[in-house]
């Protein structure tokens, strides 16, 4: 059986990409079979994909988040379902911008599975999205092969360890998992090595579980964020000044984002999203 | 400025995969900028690829093989031109019969920058090339860490070290290219390690010079089915029995192919080609 050819589009954000495939009824996938994710993932037999959106209404699925036009069903590159991403909810939203389904003059509230995620379009192309309010919880350790640091523990609803290093360099390849202490992450953790760039700005690089290193890490950007403003002294949310932002930026190797603590201790993620290609598949 | 969108059609052969981009009468890329070839094959920022192939008419271009409708106008993941690619000229080949731009029943003569090269259409969808003649050119060795494997020096019109192993995990992750005699290989070598599966029937991993461990290799595949017909005392073209080839199953991390010795001692390989997706893009 051939299957019918179906529209995709592909797009990233600081280069973490995905497979757009709209779908705003339901109707083409159905429930998406794993193997088709997976299939359109596939870097070399595929599209190739850190994972695939499909852009469907929210009234078209049953159990979804109520309050929202379009929902962000989004599946990881195994095919397995995820919450959120930080770097796709903009990818989303530059396309349903382009395609004249939402008014980007307007704030955006899109459905996930972590909840309503409220994306607004800057004036620059770039697109800001609440990533919710850090927790830190404290100093914990990292190491790769002979060398160790001290790592500042922040949950942004997913386990970070923030290091700061000399180099970018100091972490080596990264190509496995950093050393971390299982008791304080029994779940394995995301793994950051920070350095200053100048006043207000850092850059990192990211191990992240279950992927390995990756081009950029949205819940990652805040949690160093927050990482370097505690350790700067300019602590924001709660404690910093009453009513007043903080704003670094953060490069990461694949691009540049903005990330503000704000006085109501949210974290704001800023960056750009691309789309690359638009077209059909059979996979 | 913003580029036009133009075509695309993304495929792979056993894992080796392709951009290409239809241009017949050379209008649509002028002379491709190495700058959009590097864009396209981008495995994050674009659509990805080993490399991008321009379909486009032989008369189209001013130096290219004459006797040819069409040409295959490859160029690696970095840009720069390539002369051929025994998986890539298969999904060329798909690409134009699909189209209805050529006949699958009769072979097809493709122009590249190694010459004509024809593809005959198999009953069974898979496709054949001449590779070229074998150059067998004695023992050679090779080492990965403490292992050394003694390794046969065969030459397809680049260079290739055949090491028999025990199992294709010896080789281990192969992120570094093996060590090799420089007096024989002074311009680098592809190192192909491999094991039997059974009767004319062999597997095996790849390290390219200047691409690393890849899915497939064409012309590894062939210098692969030379080493181990000569191992197995089955020597094929001038040394074999007259008028009689020599056919072996040569497994790739990507699929399968079929290599051919034939008496006129040339080597035939046969294989897939899949087409995944197509659309337009304004890389």
């Amino acid at each position: 059986m051939t299957t019918p050819a179906y529209p995709f589009v592909k797009g990233h954000g600081t280069e973490n990409d995905f497979v757009l495939l709209p779908d705003h009824d339901g109707s083409v996938h159905g429930d998406l079979p794993a193997a088709r994710v997976a299939a359109l993932c596939d870097r070399r037999a595929g599209i190739g994909g850190d994972g695939v959106i499909r852009v469907i209404r929210t009234a078209a699925l049953a159990d979804a988040a109520a309050g929202t036009e379009w929902f962000m069903d989004y599946r990881n590159a195994d095919g397995s379902v995820s919450e959120m991403c930080g770097n796709g909810v903009r990818v989303l939203a530059r396309h349903l911008a382009d395609e004249g389904l939402v008014d980007p003059a307007e704030p955006l509230p899109l459905g996930t599975r972590d909840g309503v995620k409220t994306v607004v379009f800057e004036a620059d192309g770039t697109m800001t999205v609440d990533m919710g309010s850090p927790r830190l919880l404290g100093d914990s350790e990292v190491a790769v092969g002979e060398r160790a640091w001290k790592a500042t523990h922040v949950d942004m609803g997913n386990p970070h360890a923030v290091a700061f290093v000399g180099s970018l360099d100091d972490a080596g390849s990264l190509l496995e998992p950093p050393e971390h202490d299982r008791a304080t992450y029994p779940h394995g953790v995301n793994v950051e090595f920070v350095v200053r760039r100048g006043a207000r700005h850092v850059a990192f690089r990211v191990h992240e579980r279950g992927s390995g290193e990756t081009r950029s890490c949205g819940t990652g950007a805040c949690a160093v964020m927050v990482a370097a403003a505690v350790a700067d002294g300019e602590a924001g949310g709660d404690a910093g000044p009453p009513g007043q932002d903080l704003a670094y930026t953060v490069d990461v190797p694949g691009g540049r984002l903005t990330v503000t603590w704000t006085a109501g201790d949210r974290t704001l993620l800023t960056g750009p999203a691309v789309l690359v290609a638009r077209g059909t598949s059979t996979l």
